[in-house]
């Protein structure tokens, strides 16, 4: 038997415990022994759970329990979630977490003291929900080199773009549907304005390359700018507008992430993942593309993906699995104003299209039956985003209203 | 260091030594220690090989070799690779292979061996190549009861029918150039007989519900009699057909496990696996649907999937992964007469509508605008395949000629 401790009560947390009691014989079959949930960490009161007599208000009582191997952080935010880890890595219990806020932001610490302390730390919940990804990036796909990662990240947002794209919703609208049916927070600005994609993509690319990636090191962008006409251009197009977190290996060594809303070719294993689902590419150098996908939130999907944690630091308890990076600084990140995409743009005016071509010199111009008057939607060739500003500096002097620039993704 | 010996150096064999070569740097940052390959078996020499000096035509060489603690089988088919593995099992070395038809046919009986002298037989390369499959649902998905799993196993196959509905090849035609582009073999009974997704979702069924389902006893059916008439009438209904392996287990605890050629509605996300690539939906009850794509076949997708495993039994020298099932009969399978779907039929003569209607008591007539004469297509609700073949006796009997059936996939 193994004693573990819950720290979080709430959905994910309530779903660790659900799932440990209802899957008992499945998991004492895959481990060869029973998990043991001794302690529940939360300063609400639950008098009515099954569990009633397991909770507790203190730490300490997790802490100092020697019996305690294995603690999974389910409380989210940055504190007191990095305290509470800390100290139980120090004083040798593993620790799986859901909390891509703590990983992003501590991963690399967090991962040093696990290897000080030979215990492990992992946290396949914190991107991608249910669908494995951490442990195949770095167990199955550890014979590859990966060129790129790119992938739709965030729920709540493909949740609003698909409505936008299937059913015409405008964006307010189909935010407040998102609300009403639980994908989106009351305030839902980490979703929108893509703070929860980085810090999934600033994981993955931690992953991908050994260097911690921190989220402030990347540029940012939501979907709140996203409108329908641009929604209506993308089709004509050929593509969809997904938010789309993204890292890229160059030749030099830096890499190249960022997270913003692309139009995504429709042919593209990534424009079919709609709703709420996720889904994230990975290209290895040996496999080419492989592409997961599956619901990427939610409380049994995120659970689950706990649990398997669960199980493999029950199995690990004097080893160590190979989940590890050092820490890193921004040096290796190239500037945003070096990345290369090709952009779409619609622009209201005269003449844009003339003018666009002789700056660009080479665009092409989206023909939609119902443009708006005087408006004109164009995608530029490859180009620089600082080589790019500076154009459309030169359009705007030339008369142009810039309505709204998108990124192109070549996914 | 660890000394591994790998068995074969076809295409795949000479892979796993080319990445274990040129990767060797990123596989010593994951595994803290060397991989040496010290002996490669094969009959042909390779006096130009960088490695020409590690070559043997004796397999004793390798098993006697106590240095050696891992091998991987990568030579395909049952004789002698079930003989060599067993062997090298017995005597203390691990065991990795891409070889689905061995998994398939000795699964049970391999494992229970490894087991017994506590070491790994690991084979995520035996199905969907490249993509992981195997550790994800033994690990990652482990605290999911896994209600289904269905897949394009077969990227042969999956060429071949992408051909004939994206550009209209007969099936003849795009079985030759599949031939052609080295997608199919010369003889490729394997692949259009279903043989080789049959194998592939053996496994996976085994391992889903932990009892070894053996490949005879699974309904096969492959894509030889698919037409392009059937193609055209499948995307009047939304629907690609796609060759689909598929498990479930029901509830009285049987499993229903098919290979056979499906409509698959086109919003589903294997719809949209074209191509060489391979995808595989796995239904877990906590997770919902999650689903893995990539290729499913080549040289170095697949030598990654063996490499990995490799690292794999290298850190788990002394402990056993948790990958295991038990042998199994055919009790547990349902007889494919009582096997539910709904049914696409393709029928000539007379009335066929009204006749069907009828008989089936209400079917969707598919309504092609350029049908042949005298041909109608249509689909019943779900129902027994054995109740299903008296329907459509009873039409032969009122004067239908019966031109093609086909199961709708509900994925």
């Amino acid at each position: 038997m193994v004693s573990v401790a819950i720290m979080g009560h709430g959905v994910v947390g309530s779903g660790v415990a659900e799932i440990l009691t209802t899957h008992k014989k499945k998991l004492f079959a895959g481990l060869g022994e029973e998990i043991y949930i001794k302690k529940i960490l939360d300063l609400r009161e639950f008098p009515d759970s099954p569990l009633a007599d397991r909770f507790t208000k203190d730490f300490d009582d997790i802490l100092n329990d020697r019996e305690i191997r294995v603690v999974a952080e389910v409380m989210g935010g940055v504190n007191p979630a990095y305290d509470f880890v800390k100290k139980c890595l120090k004083s040798g219990k593993s620790v799986v977490t859901s909390n891509k806020e703590l990983v992003a932001a501590k991963g690399a610490e967090l991962l040093d003291i696990a290897k000080e302390n030979n215990v492990n730390f992992l946290f396949e919940a914190s991107v991608g929900g249910g669908i494995p990804i951490i442990r195949p990036m770095s167990q199955c796909l550890i014979a590859n080199n990966v060129d790129e990662v790119a992938g739709i990240l965030n729920g709540t947002t493909n949740f609003i773009l698909t409505k936008m794209i299937t059913d015409g919703m405008q964006f307010d609208d189909a935010l407040k549907l998102a609300q009403d049916l639980g994908f989106a927070e009351r305030n839902p600005a980490a979703d929108i304005e893509g703070h929860d994609a980085c810090r999934k993509i600033c994981i993955l690319a931690s992953l991908a390359y050994g260097k911690h990636v921190y989220p402030d090191a990347v540029h940012t962008e939501g979907i709140t700018k996203i409108t329908l006409d641009d929604v209506k251009y993308a089709e004509t197009f050929g593509c969809v507008i997904k938010l789309i977190g993204r890292v890229k290996k160059l030749e030099d060594g830096k890499i190249d992430i960022i997270v913003a809303p692309m139009l995504v070719p429709k042919e593209s294993q990534l424009a079919n993942i709609d709703y709420e689902f996720n889904g994230i590419m990975v290209r290895g150098d040996c496999t080419g593309d492989v592409v997961f996908y599956g619901k990427g939130a939610g409380k049994l999907p995120t659970a689950s993906a706990v649990v398997a944690d669960i199980v493999d630091c029950c199995k690990h308890l004097k080893t160590r699995k190979y989940l590890y990076w050092t820490d890193g600084d921004s040096k290796n990140i190239l500037p945003v104003e070096e990345s290369v995409n090709a952009m779409y743009v619609r622009a209201k005016g005269a003449d844009i299209a003339a003018k666009a071509e002789k700056i660009f010199g080479g665009v092409s111009i989206i023909d939609k039956a119902d443009s708006a008057d005087n408006e004109t939607a164009f995608v530029t060739s490859e180009i620089t985003l600082g080589e790019f500003n500076e154009k459309i500096a030169a359009l705007v002097n030339e008369g142009a209203e810039i309505l709204s620039t998108i990124r192109i993704g070549d996914l």
